[in-house]
């Protein structure tokens, strides 16, 4: 029986090591990669029941169940994955895995690069939602799913369905494209870029070798992730949240913190530091800008769309300002146009961008029904 | 006659030095200082056609004219303040200065500390837009002007004209507001902390003791006006002005300029560098933050108001997310509430928060409607 809250339980990462060198879009190749993978639920005899987890920026593999039983936190999207929750894993073999170019476990500018023997750090190649999306497909011959069930993801996560749907329209039945857009606007990209001058400027980022100098670019990073932030929350949601309030009566006339918003942003800052490489941040914000699927369709998005044979569902929420309902709106017009099948939801939200992560009630509803009708296309 | 594109010609920036001190709302006091001042158009004989123009964050005395016949470009805004323009210089005498605290020869952080003999740097006292104005109020009477036909202010220069009217409401027949706010909420805080910790974590900073060191830091600073600019212009003016287009027809796979934006961020980043000072830009940021007339009138902006007697004219712009309409709707309501008389003008607009320094047909149609009136109530 499902349990509606229920848990995976503790989960334990699996590491996929691929010999065959990958050619990456950059020119460059990967002679070499490994992947880090949880999975959740039982792939079923047919293999096609099998749900893809595509993260964002600073995602990863763990994203539900705990590592341990005395964890503190569950994995990222552990509201929605999990027996009985939207993305049942009673019904559906689930798989998440930290995206190439990341920090926690798959081969990134972290790990070692076999030509030195040092990590790469700044040498490891820039990669394209298109190299992910690929490098993701050998995983998925490598578990044996053919087709997945659905591609399911939010953000950058959401173009990695896109582009799946596109490259890969024959092993993919259906795209889940949560808070993401067809391309970054130069908004987008403008703050991208300061997060990006705040690191490559920092003067402990030595060009990106700081690993070898045994420092961290912390200032910088920590400007990138506090700028991220403000991205990720809507206006409302902050005044919401902080107001504009003095923490005391009166103003201290010092730079100590005053108002509550900015003792979030440098604790939000501080904790990425810990967690978070440099390097890969540069990199996934790379990935960003320079997804546009329209581009490598000769300019139209109607005809990048062509190529996907998938079933789409589309879901924008009404707060975020970082990828506008507006930006989906543009995906499901080419869509239309392009002769897909698409369903749209726009959710009432109040957060912003972040609230692709909350357990928002008409939103998992959405994602419940969706994927309910999915997973009896393949019992 | 009126020359409707006429300009104020070549202007000379004149120094007021106040020796009386000035108590400061931080609790310190002023001993000594002194404000860069440009005056347009000749003050009649009842002193009852002075206008006042307060700045903004990175303003100065420079409004109109030029300082040279050979300058390039003129006062910044100069489209809008000169013989026939909206602030019509054939009609009223018009005040622009630098307001303490600034780095365009006003006393501010790059001045000489009496007491040290050396640049004030971050000793330099944070002020308060009420310091601003009773700065200003000793301007006005040295000039011999005891009320203002109109105070006149776009962004943080409308919350000076706020505060004028609050303040010294005898002192303000007229209030022009544009383009502000009845305080930062709690993003506009969130932007101005991160450009703070930019420049705070620089370590050419030196704890604002940079000049004493040789350096400046530029890195810092460079970061802050870039992300200044990101909430200057709107989404849709970034697209229409940069698009989000590869400057090549494929990614370089590199951190240099790939796209417009990059380059037009990058640019304006270094040049405000060049011209303006770290300590002076953390002083502005923190006088936004703590503008807060509601606060200092126990919680109600109706209250605040209901100080004020002058007639006002509040300008927003569709396009302007840094203060939106719906901030100038704020002060509208609760001046209405308070009994004031307002006008509301809401201009449609493409470019976002600059666009109160742009000669939009329609805006500068309003203020030179409403001015002509001020007019004729003096002449």
């Amino acid at each position: 029986m499902s349990n509606q809250t229920g848990s995976v339980g503790v989960v334990t990462p699996q590491r996929f090591v691929f010999e065959q060198p990958l050619q990456l879009d950059c020119g460059r190749s990967l002679p070499h990669y490994e992947l880090m993978v949880e999975t959740y639920g039982r792939l079923n005899a047919q293999a096609s029941n099998a749900v893809l987890i595509c993260h964002a920026l600073s995602g990863d593999h763990h994203a539900a169940g705990l590592h341990a039983p005395d964890d503190k936190k569950p994995g990222w999207w552990d509201n929605c994955i999990g027996p009985g929750k939207p993305i049942d894993t009673d019904r559906f073999f689930v798989v998440a895995l930290n995206n190439l170019g990341g920090c926690k476990g798959s081969t990134g500018p972290t790990s070692l690069n076999p030509e030195t023997g040092l990590p790469y750090g700044p040498d490891f190649p820039l990669l394209t939602v298109s190299d992910w999306v690929r490098s993701q497909a050998r995983l998925a011959d490598r578990l044996g799913i053919r087709q997945w069930a659905a591609v399911i993801g939010g953000s950058l996560g959401g173009m990695q369905v896109q582009q799946w749907s596109i490259e890969f329209p024959q092993r993919v039945r259906h795209a889940v494209v949560i808070a993401s857009a067809p391309e970054l606007s130069a908004q987008n990209i403008a703050f991208n870029e300061i997060a990006r001058q705040a690191i490559l400027s920092d003067p402990d980022f030595h060009g990106g070798h700081y690993a070898a100098k045994g420092v961290v670019p912390s200032r910088g990073l920590k400007l990138a992730r506090m700028l991220g932030h403000i991205t990720y929350l809507s206006d409302e949601a902050m005044r919401a949240k902080f107001g504009a309030e003095l923490k005391s009566a009166t103003p201290a006339f010092n730079f100590d913190v005053e108002f509550e918003v900015e003792s979030y942003l440098r604790h939000q800052g501080q904790s990425f530091v810990d967690r978070f490489d440099a390097n890969t941040y540069l990199l996934m914000t790379k990935a960003l800008d320079y997804f546009d699927p329209a581009r490598d369709a000769g300019g139209s998005l109607l005809a990048a769309y062509r190529k996907a044979s998938a079933r789409f569902l589309v879901i924008a929420f009404s707060s975020d300002w970082r990828f506008s309902p507006a930006r989906s709106r543009e995906i499901v017009r080419a869509l239309v146009a392009a002769g897909r099948e698409v369903s749209y939801a726009l959710i009432d939200s109040q957060l912003g961008h972040d609230d692709f992560l909350m357990p928002i009630a008409q939103y998992h509803g959405v994602l419940r029904a969706y994927l309910q009708r999915v997973a009896e296309e393949v019992a």
